[in-house]
């Protein structure tokens, strides 16, 4: 019977079995020693036994090794190690599977390594320290967004990945030979959302891969990505989705700042704030203003680019002490078929993004619930009808007023660990180029 | 300002404003009836006002309306109704969204419409509420699923579904134009969750879609479905994973019998059973044995057929009064390359199966972590190596013991409830002729 292993990171005096990693190999004259890792974190370990010393040599960095050991009130502190209390003397230790010479070195991140062979290799990144803490943010990130959802009365959502036809333009999208006919690859769950909706559910969540042939290669962009999606069922106008928007992620947010706020700290050097409630919100037609005077060229009726997000952010950083800000009211020229108009305003639409620190992260909107302008609202973007044709029919069954938004939660770990490329946050990147690990 | 909306089951004595699809119209000779539904339930509605009841004509099943009304004592009991204190008499409504004539009946569970055609009015069809207690229900196990993982020491993992190569047969894998190349989508995240394991996160788990181009026709298949996954690392055996999986699974139906066991009873007539733990164990050399003993035949190192299934999950019922089993130590022959092998057996693996009520629920095994030992058995199996090279690669830098198994959530619901069919637990089913909705 194999000794209860324990956590590095858990590790008090006495007796105590460890796994891991050797983090590191410190082989000095007269004294030996391992850092040992695990995912809860880093152990100082000590040979002081001759006969073990031979054994020593054996070892490699990045092996697998247990330690029967004992442990004791640490003498050294490496700043290296996170379990600072405690040194583990060790008595018995087995090599459980010896590593090779590493291909690169994970402990540096892209001094001698090139971000694209650090991805050849991401098994071995990963181990990274920093690059764990990474996915354990996100874990629970994810988790926060779910749990908001079931608190406030959400369904949970499992819509189809393969669709019969493109849900918007169509340009973006990958194509599946399909026994014999042609499949497409969801961009987003836009349509299958707002069926829950109609369908009862009233209230629906759902985080999954969406998957975009986006030929261009920037630091937000990948081919395929983990998408958060909520869509609300008997809202009275899109102003209902952004106040439900940002208390959940103000929720969020908090729940990691209890969480790894001093980790976050330490680690990125980032002091995570709580947003206050409500966000700033300032119309398109403002924004454009803002961005004019800021010096920056921005056509009329036009989305805005990275400067003109960047710009703005700056703005309300300063003006309203907030990371955060709703554009409202976009240009019906630049939103989908599906957006709702205002009654007195047809050419914007009842929509909205969400910037955080100068970055969209959210895309929004009243959706028109109402067929006869639904059909409209589609013949005059001319978007042929008969591919979505089981779409615009549901509308015609009862169909409460609803909205809702997307957001990637990749995106806001890029954005609140300051992140400098949205791969860092993605566990095994896919681009044009990439298909491997 | 529109007055706060009430959800039906919620409704107490008093004003109240509900909103929600009509799910009946009673027009009496004296008296006209509305039952309205909502995501909580159906309330009756009474119209005694004379000039309400001339819009009454105006109303139709399944239009979206909101209603002022006062709520009282309930003077009928329908069985349709679930808010069965309370009756509410208009005192003013609103059509929102007006429904034409319905191309299904959705009170009616195939006994007018096919199962084809309810399928195709999907949306429609969703709205009875034993089909929306099902999704309530799925919404409930993916939460406790993940709970019990979070609670467990696990990350989440997200991984790719664009794959460069099949993962183990490539059979039935989906092939995608990938921007002038060929990439396949994941029939299962098999390699990335032991990646996930081998970089470090030790413990892992996923629900995410897989995908796979099985032509066959079945009530268990589909060529798209949600799946789990879950991945232990520093594991001693596969009996840690099978361990961990019996765990997982009592605290789900726990949860659910919690919160949804009355309604179970009543909608679908099954009283939940929470298991205990330990479930029963048998190894494949067992169960071909009781197998032949009930007559069925099976051939020698085959795994069980769907009757071979059922006849053993009788006998397990019978003998051990318990509605799981693991069959365990599966023959080589059928298991893929990476499941380890015993050292004193190599015609069997570390491997085990879960069958719940007679059907195969979960495939699991302890994976071969040893990268001389991995090499010769995706020999002995004829794999080509080149297109799996990263992943074979991965055991060379330190890889420790690890097991994991896959679920369909789907499933799980699909045996919970005693479905038909996996397809009423999905909420838009994928087959080889179905896109839409």
């Amino acid at each position: 019977m194999k000794q209860e292993r324990v956590y590095v990171n858990d590790v008090k005096k006495g007796q105590v079995f460890i796994e891991g990693w050797i983090h590191e190999i410190r082989d000095l004259a007269k004294i030996k020693f391992i850092l040992l890792r695990d995912m809860t974190g880093v152990v100082q370990c000590i040979i002081k036994d001759e006969k073990l010393m031979k054994k020593f040599s054996d070892l490699s960095v990045e092996s697998v090794i247990s330690i029967n050991g004992e442990a004791k009130p640490a003498q050294v502190k490496s700043p290296e190690v996170s379990q600072k209390e405690i040194e583990v003397e060790i008595k018995e230790f087995e090599i459980i599977s010896k590593a090779e010479k590493l291909p690169i070195n994970i402990h540096d991140k892209d001094v001698e390594t090139g971000f694209a062979k650090r991805l050849d290799y991401r098994y071995l990144d990963l181990r990274n320290p920093k690059n764990l803490l990474i996915f354990k943010i996100e874990t629970d990130v994810l988790k926060a967004m779910r749990d908001f959802c079931i608190k406030t009365g959400f369904l949970e959502l499992c819509s189809p990945k393969f669709q019969s036809a493109a849900a918007e333009s169509g340009a973006e999208m990958f194509s599946v030979d399909y026994f014999g006919k042609k499949a497409y690859l969801a961009q987003s769950p836009q349509f299958y959302k707002q069926m829950a909706v109609i369908s009862g559910f009233e209230r629906v969540f759902e985080i999954a891969p969406v998957f975009r042939a986006n030929p261009s290669h920037t630091t937000r962009h990948d081919t395929e990505f983990t998408m958060f999606d909520a869509e609300i069922g008997f809202i009275n106008s899109f102003e209902d989705v952004m106040h439900w928007e940002e208390q959940w992620l103000a929720y969020i947010l908090e729940q990691i700042k209890e969480k790894y706020g001093k980790q976050i700290k330490e680690v990125f050097n980032i002091d995570l704030v709580v947003p206050k409630i409500p966000f700033p919100r300032i119309t398109m037609e403002e924004a454009h203003k803002i961005i004019r005077e800021a010096g920056i060229k921005v056509g009329e009726d036009s989305d805005l680019d990275a400067e003109g997000e960047k710009a703005l952010g700056d703005y309300i950083q300063k003006k309203y002490k907030h990371e955060f800000v709703f554009l409202t009211l976009f240009p019906w020229k630049v939103r989908p078929f599906y957006h709702m108009r205002p009654k007195d305003n047809p050419r914007v639409t009842n929509s909205f993004d969400l910037l955080w620190k100068g970055l969209e992260i959210t895309t929004g909107a009243q959706r028109e619930h109402r067929h006869d302008i639904l059909i409209k609202q589609a013949k005059e973007k001319k978007i042929s009808e008969k591919p979505i044709q089981w779409y615009l029919d549901m509308f015609k069954y009862g169909a409460p007023p609803h909205g809702g938004f997307g957001l990637s939660p990749t995106r806001v770990v890029m954005q609140m660990l300051n992140l400098p490329n949205v791969r860092e946050a993605t566990f095994a990147p896919r681009d044009t180029e990439r298909l491997t690990p």
